[in-house]
């Protein structure tokens, strides 16, 4: 198939996570200097950017500049929640066309490859010739075809390190401990909690995701059995929990243009559910929340290594695949070929509509009753978040 | 001064840090081996495990697994959130007389030095010949005489950490977010967060510290005037701002024994703040708060080195105090001696009662006006926290 000589053009679309630049690097090292690319630019703000033509152009980046940056949370390019009508969508190939833009990669999660996916059709409805690549990310770690999301695991490393100190405060001071986690649809960052349990008796002791109906009377009586036997108890609970019918414990009424409630950015949930713990089951307990938010996705320094290479490794698969000309669209995906210490992954192509707009839960096998994840998740997800801080206890031989 | 012959009891007490447990592993290098020293036992849960006699023998513990448990954060003899009275002080003291207990070190804040000097009080009515060190720590660095606390280091490089990930999760997608910060009557961790800035455009914009009454008006005011001028405002309040009577904008009514409101472990500031934001500026704008919580004290694998090396030589020298019998009591204290790459430290000695009960604001010369530390702040903060992770921005060559 032959390829289209133009413009490469980038954009960074809906959460941040701590490696999504490593992909944006990733496309560019791949792009820089092949024969159909004229030049590799970066749309500001996304699709926002390309509407209002504010355009960067990243073949003017310096080597130096451009590792820095990989290694640098958030997005370099800015980011954008936004949802383009058909209308937009016909404005966005005309200004691609415009710009000569032949090549679009679209760093993202499910609403992005929507994106990409819509796109595709009004290029093809216009007889342009536009190659568009969605590149996966998302700290959620919900999307379809791929084993995993550049950006879960460092997110995942980062829960982990987090409930491995809480546990920690949680038996300096015992009390009841609920920590909430980002996941709106899926408990994949939420279940990486159980990663920070060394002891038979560290926490978290309960997981609550949004795969299992969350219901209030049998979450006190799982935390009061723990602190019966334990006389603390940690608790992780997903940010999406919901009841039977889907209803949300605590709601506001913000939504992006996708649809989504907020969920982050506020402390509502774990207060409303540390309030129902004393009101249930003593109002002199020590009962304490902690919402963990936007640290999760964006904190500086906490990247696991497999994730970091990854994304860069992604974002030249999605080049290569690009600049192959076997496919005029796409997403990338990671397939998982060895496990545990023979942990290894091969990268692939899959059709936008599979990965576009749907999520993917956490696998069945993967939970184990309605508190807790199976032995099956901790060798899934340890190959990925990699080695995480050394810790230790004290034997504690008692003085007679 | 002779020395008495007898045990070494450590405890630790309140809330936990990132390096408490260094000063634990240092008071007992220094006293294992030593002369007068027949054990070095660990009471379990501060002086609650002195009053029940539940005790572990730290003689008998590996190297290594000292050496890991030096590495973990919070308190690995269990903490204690409890101030004796004079009627439990006799009690404790009867218990150190019934187990020779002849050297009492305790790690803690201003809380655990005030029961140190209680005891002291009472050891020396009794005409009883106990050796009391308080060995400093606290994430809140107020501690008086000591130029910095062990443990402040390590929660200022996770708060730094914090807002350079926010910066630019905030730069990703802009709005306005409140960061709510631990420091109940002292703002030192929170201008911690101005460590995160390396562009003049960086964040946070705002600082709001105890030091300062806190005004609504006013902050509205300033959030306004910079959101006006970046489109995007990051701002760092500390859990302790109150208004001119010393009220607290929004107050649970759960004390601890010395009298303190419980203000971490809810997400009830961030959301009042969030919420007069969205009031007052407008209910379109994407506002969002996070609250640091536990975290900032208890985060596996975020330690300054420079923290946890001082904490280990505190614990050291309070051995090395105790056992050179110059000093019956005191607490120990961190010396600056050169500051930017020249910085060093000696460690010294001070009475308890310089020590105890009250706190320390931050130096007036630390604040810029009303929303900002000064660059002597910075200074001061720099030698402590060491190296943050490497970060990049794109230099964003505009396409015409």
């Amino acid at each position: 198939m032959k390829l289209p000589r133009g413009n490469v053009l980038i954009g960074q679309s809906g959460g941040p996570t701590a490696v999504i630049n490593q992909s944006l690097v990733g496309i560019i090292e791949g792009c820089l200097g092949q024969a159909p690319v004229e030049n590799v630019w970066g749309a500001v703000h996304g699709i926002r950017g390309v509407l209002e033509d504010d355009l960067i152009d990243l073949g003017r980046e310096s080597r130096e500049t451009l590792e820095e940056v990989a290694w640098t949370p958030a997005a370099a390019l800015r980011s954008v929640r936004k949802k383009p009508t058909r209308e937009e969508c016909e404005r966005l190939v005309e200004c691609f066309q415009r710009r000569n833009v032949r090549y679009f990669f679209y760093i993202g999660g499910n609403d992005s490859a929507e994106t990409a996916f819509v796109l595709n059709e009004v290029a093809v409805a216009r007889g342009y010739d536009l190659r568009l690549f969605h590149v996966p990310k998302t700290i959620d770690n919900d999307l379809r075809v791929t084993d995993h999301c550049p950006g879960y695991a460092s997110a995942a490393k980062f829960v982990a390190q987090a409930f491995m100190g809480d546990n920690e405060d949680n038996r300096s001071l015992p009390g009841i401990k609920v920590d909430v986690v980002m996941g709106r649809h899926a408990g994949w960052l939420t279940a990486a909690s159980a990663l920070a349990r060394l002891h038979p008796d560290d926490g978290p002791h309960l997981i609550y995701v949004p795969e299992r109906t969350f219901d209030v009377p049998a979450f006190l009586r799982d935390v009061e059995a723990v602190y019966k036997r334990l006389g603390r108890c940690l608790v992780a609970v997903s940010e999406g929990i919901h009841g039977p019918g889907g209803e949300l414990l605590v709601s506001g009424d913000e939504k992006d243009s996708h649809g989504n409630v907020q969920l982050s950015g506020s402390g509502a949930l774990g207060d409303f559910l540390a309030a129902a713990i004393k009101r249930g089951l003593g109002e002199k307990l020590r009962v304490r929340a902690d919402t963990f938010g936007y640290l999760q996705r964006s904190f500086a320094g906490v990247v696991s290594d497999v994730d970091a290479h990854e994304a860069r490794e992604v974002g030249r698969a999605a080049a290569r695949t690009a600049l192959s000309g076997e496919h005029p669209h796409g997403s990338i995906y990671i397939d998982r070929d060895g496990s545990g210490p023979h942990y290894r992954v091969h990268y692939g192509v899959t059709h936008l509509a599979n990965v576009a707009k749907h999520t993917r839960d956490l696998d069945e096998a993967y939970l184990d009753g309605n508190t807790d994840v199976s032995a099956a998740f901790i060798d899934y997800l340890r190959p990925l978040v990699g080695a995480l801080p050394r810790s230790g206890r004290l034997k504690g031989f008692k003085v007679h």
